[in-house]
């Protein structure tokens, strides 16, 4: 395991916008560039444990062409360009290391057409999941996608985000039909059609899905969406232990049924959860589910999986049968990550993303689990375990090295144990500034220099979101 | 529309090995190389309309290792590499346009590893399609991809090919997991992990499927199966005109249901099925379904659909029950094309594929038709109607080039339509040599110049199945 990732990095140099580019972005911006403090703060600091790394401006764009102009300019004096949806990243994406320019995406965050008819729409990259799902509401028609935060779908495309619904839906990368790219010399191209299925050419939408802004910026996306089901069902039951409640999980996916959701919740992070959103669940091991479909696939669905909780020592369900129930319920795990920072006030979160086959995930959360028992940092785990991906919210005190140190010490065993069970380091957050160390201990030295030649070939002078995914060492003079 | 298609192309220059390199490769490979006639006859031609264009010689791999010592050596030699599966390709992708090499996979057919519990399998490229169902039998799982030829998987991947069940479980896109790829250079990389979901980096494994041979030769392929299901049902049914039949379709698709298959034969491709197969199906318009799911799933599906078909003037079905029945019917769909073949003795297919979103097919189906009632060649019609997709099977005569201009310029009006209606000119065939021209016209000269780029990347002397997808020129001196 590499060991340079086991300390917050710095920014590096001291690169500065020169006039001629400043003086050309405000001519074509006006008062959508912003060299603000402020500004340039909120565009310099995301969810991770790092500390802020400024842009040296902000550029609040408003189309395709404006940001293909943009970006001639970031070419032409050698800026380098980070995009930018909600910052809700957790691994230091969208963090300024090399300087350069923010390109706030919030001004495009339109949705442009919606065929409800061929389960698609068509959208800006700025819009979030939730603002995507208010507009669908009439439709009968959703788009599963939710990450905890509300992230952008620009966000979304560039970290291959997943969440709760993977188990059922997939993630961002079997629900995107097509993206608008722009290239950093400006050149825009369309990488797919509205049809369901294409064998025409290389697939540049998956190429720039968890891309994480370091080959173009993404300015159009065409999704699909599913239909929203007859009969919903919602439950949560507790376990005596965590082993028999990831067992349970392992049953049920085994079993090849098509659940829509499994959420594992440690007891640690049910007591979290329970303060934050003032619920009482039982503080103990937990698993959420969601039953969909129609009113007799649900019940054999309901059926089988009640059978296997009782076998495994479960307790009775604690249903959410109307939608408010249910809301209440996936609201409060979907803010488990902002409730596990209020268990320890003033810290920052370390969360990890591992996700290994189904068959290895009950052996990977209990030797985790005996792992963190000689460790004195706080961390609840919560986890899409229907998928075998786990999260520990590690949480320490930024002020403390030696907690980051353990932190990043507990990391790396949990990866290397990951990936040694033929897992990946992430399953959902990417690789960030982070994960760099990770990724080739995972992919290799030979598949990580594929993946910069392929930069090379698309962004010669390395000004897109530079320094993320992997190291790279480029003369821009 | 560009024009270059429209005739037969024709071998490029007149390469030939040289002595050392022939040399190196025989003292490698032995008695499995050869530059046999009849063996390098056997690898130049597929299943398209195209006449033969030989390779200069035919290696017969057994590793990736191997695999990378012979890469190596073409590499060092310059010789261009095409890999071969099982020849069934239909654009033209296997042709040895610039001579060179074939790399024969059959050798590398081996299952390597089966993980019923993570329901994931990994295989050698050279093994087919029906091989790997039969070696999964005793496990309840099963893999659903099934082009009409039984290709072999690797070739799979190389065209990002579907079928019938691309419907219910898409296409070779969302069930491969990781790929073991070989480059030019002989490096030898892993493209993923068997965790279900990874966000670790580009994709480089939805980058090498569908790239045809162009930017490494894949010799390891993990897959995701899928639980064999509880009851399957099949059932036809016919109507009296095409327009009823596609319109159904729509229907059931827009309903939002899990259907397993739904396939479209107009009134001639039930002709030829009923003369090759020997059954005795109405010649009408007809689609072919099948149910799947638990008892409960199935008569919910069955209820639906037999009110649409109903509706829209459909005759009652005709019932495939029993598993013996079933095989019948699907293997009377997959020998679609060579049952066509039949019709017109001694005649070659072009074989249309084009895909469009639902709501537009149709428009797109009928539109075809009035234009196919213009012309004298004989097209039979079959589609995987519920993904937008159907073939026109045009059978055309090779020593008459007017019938190839004819059924050229029936593709072109095909493709423009599919175009326009923001589709693709092929949804599981790939581009080949066939449909470089229709690349450009769906994706653009932008995004065909970046699918060079990173060809560049990976082969910089364009030695990897050169002259497929889009044209290239290198200097490789």
């Amino acid at each position: 395991m590499s060991a340079e990732m086991m300390v917050p990095v710095q920014r590096k140099g001291s690169h500065r916008l020169s006039e001629a580019f400043e003086k050309a972005v405000r001519e074509l911006l006006g008062a959508r560039w912003s060299q603000s403090e402020s500004v340039r703060e909120h565009h310099g600091r995301d969810e991770s444990s790092y500390p802020p790394m400024l842009p040296d401006g902000v550029a609040f764009v408003e189309s395709s062409e404006e940001v293909s102009t943009v970006l001639k300019l970031c070419q032409a004096h050698r800026v380098p360009v980070i995009p930018f949806g909600n910052g809700s990243s957790v691994e230091g994406h969208i963090l300024a290391i090399e300087g350069g320019i923010s390109l706030d995406m919030s001004r495009m965050a339109r949705v442009l057409d919606i065929h409800a008819e061929d389960f698609t729409v068509s959208v800006q990259p700025g819009l979030s999941r939730k603002q995507l799902n208010e507009e669908l509401r009439s439709t009968g028609l959703f788009f599963p996608i939710d990450p905890g935060a509300d992230a952008s779908i620009g966000g979304m495309c560039a970290t291959a985000a997943s969440g709760t619904n993977a188990v059922r839906y997939g993630t961002m990368r079997e629900n995107v039909l097509a993206l608008t790219v722009v290239l950093i010399d400006g050149r825009i191209i369309r990488t797919g059609t509205r049809a369901r299925k294409s064998s025409a050419g290389y697939d540049l939408t998956h190429l720039f899905i968890g891309s994480e802004g370091t080959l173009g910026v993404i300015t159009e996306i065409t999704l699909r969406l599913h239909p929203q089901p007859e009969q919903i069902l919602a439950a949560s039951c507790s376990f005596p232990r965590i082993a028999d409640a990831v067992d349970t999980v392992v049953q049920i996916i085994q079993y090849g049924m098509a659940i829509s959701r499994v959420e594992f919740i440690d007891a640690l992070a049910v007591q979290a959860i329970n303060a934050y959103s003032k619920l009482d669940m039982p503080e103990q091991p937990t698993l959420f589910f969601e039953f969909a479909g129609s009113p007799a696939a649900v019940q054999e669905q309901v059926a089988i999986v009640a059978g296997l909780v009782a076998e495994a020592g479960g307790s009775d369900f604690a249903w959410a049968e109307q939608q408010e129930d249910r809301n209440r319920l996936w609201h409060a795990r979907h803010q488990a990550y902002f409730a596990a920072l209020q268990l320890k006030p003033g810290c920052r979160a370390m969360a990890t993303d591992v996700c290994v086959p189904i068959s290895r995930l009950a052996e990977c959360v209990e030797a985790t689990v005996a792992d963190l028992a000689t460790s004195a940092i706080p961390a609840p785990i919560v986890g899409h375990v229907g998928d075998g991906n786990f999260h520990l919210i590690m949480l320490i005190d930024p002020e403390q090295p030696e907690e980051w140190e353990e932190a990043e010490r507990i990391n790396h065993r949990l990866v290397a144990r990951a990936i040694a069970m033929e897992g990946s380091c992430t399953g959902e957050h990417g690789i960030g500034l982070h994960k760099m160390g990770f990724l080739r201990d995972q992919a290799g030295d030979d598949a990580v220099d594929v993946m910069r030649s392929l930069k090379q070939a698309l962004d010669p002078l390395n000004l897109m979101n530079p320094g993320k995914i992997f190291a790279t060492q480029v003369a821009r003079d």
